[in-house]
């Protein structure tokens, strides 16, 4: 069974707004000291190093202009040892650490090109899921997989208030429109999620108002290494077992997204 | 008001994958020639064209180094006639299109980085929304702004079967997956969309499955134009007026995604 191992005490920020002196900075700059002393902090700021977010066929080394499903040809570039330096050493220290943490604005209901191509690139097959799980006979994933072990902690920031995104929110609640990240990425190779850290009214915010939210951030952090994560349901569990749908005897009448959060929280 | 005034009978086909010889790429060059014969079609081959996904303060013209609201400053540039040409070549050809086709992938349950940047650096304030509505007092957006009128047809191929992605599958149902798209920027924007165009289990598909499938999408694509669009509810229409959630005796038990769509659809 192919698993990274972990660096104990090891947390990876990743950080994704473009301007050096703003508020994401600013909690990007206090998150990171926070959680120093505690953790050996490495860091990810994808606008300050100049990570590329576009996946191409030129992250495939030998396999660049066969033909042939993209995604699996990452994985054998991945084996091979021939994906980008700069993908390479994101695979690094995501495999190290114990604890991730994704700091972002909210860019149209989701993480900012930057962060979406971080994941396009670096969570490639055989690196970050594809292997067989022998009794099922389906790859290991949702809650299984070479990086399973890990939590993770959603930092973001929103223009909006808590109502337009919340529960029934005109603009959708801020949950479902996050489970691509928390579910679709996160929770499929294997990481568990934190519930997220979400600050609101993000562009409106005075003195006291950003002074509060530091506060909030360092407050949260002293205890992220012993938080109990939300879990969604376990593939190995059965729930979806022979219909690839949450089962109908399970929360029959509904269709949210939320049917997918573990029985027991 | 600001509208942006549509050439008659254009289309503007984006399209988001890297590889020439692709089953993408035979879907993008199909489905151009199908509409070939009814519409002008312009094209944004993001690969092809070497598109940058990534908004940065180099964006901003003048304002790339005051500090201030990013979006804002966004839609200064915009205003001022500042945004790079790359930029403007992308907002000259959107604001044109009556009908927009966005092609891709799903990458981890969403748009490749290079078309999630697109949203980020074409949808700019001043082009795309931020107007105030005189009689709501507020910005005019989901379903009404400077791009109103349009109607949008999402094309997606998935590598995951129906049932995984349909109604209460393992990895959420695609139309939640696809929300932040659908209604959080194109209904944001004002623009209609078609129900969605899947293509299941696309990394399996066989020669004849792949006829089957260009069939499939040159005879949607002969209808696109009269087909009845499914629209979100309307801002204008007062149903989250007050509360900026959808009132509370709309459907009173439902917490999912669906519950923005008009009722008379």
């Amino acid at each position: 069974m192919i698993t990274h191992p972990t660096t104990p005490d090891t947390a990876l920020w990743v950080h994704a707004h473009p301007r050096p002196g703003s508020f994401n900075d600013l909690l990007f700059r206090e998150g990171t000291r926070a959680l120093a002393p505690r953790w050996t902090v490495t860091t990810s700021d994808l606008y300050g190093q100049g990570f590329d977010p576009v996946s191409r066929a030129s992250d495939l080394g030998d396999l660049a202009d066969t033909p042939g499903n993209f995604a699996e040809q990452a994985g054998t570039a991945y084996e091979r040892g021939q994906l980008p330096a700069e993908v390479q050493a994101e695979q690094a220290k995501l495999a190290a650490a114990e604890l991730l943490v994704l700091q972002f604005p909210l860019w149209w209901y989701g993480p900012p090109a930057i962060l979406k191509g971080w994941f396009d690139r670096v969570l490639t097959a055989g690196f970050a899921f594809g292997e067989m799980d022998p009794d099922l006979g389906v790859p290991r994933r949702y809650g299984d997989g070479p990086l399973a072990g890990r939590r993770a902690l959603v930092v973001v920031t929103a223009g909006e208030d808590a109502r337009s995104i919340g529960p029934r929110g005109i603009s959708g609640d801020l949950e479902s429109l996050l489970f691509p990240l928390t579910h679709g990425v996160l929770w499929y190779v294997g990481i568990d999620t934190l519930d997220l850290h979400v600050v609101h009214d993000a562009d409106a915010l005075k003195a006291d108002d950003v002074e509060r939210e530091v506060a909030r951030l360092r407050s949260r952090l002293a205890g992220v290494g012993t938080e109990e994560p939300r879990r969604y349901r376990r593939l190995r569990d059965g729930d979806y077992q022979g219909t690839r749908a949450l089962h109908a005897d399970l929360l029959p009448d509904r269709t949210d997204l939320g049917i997918h959060l573990a029985a027991d929280r």
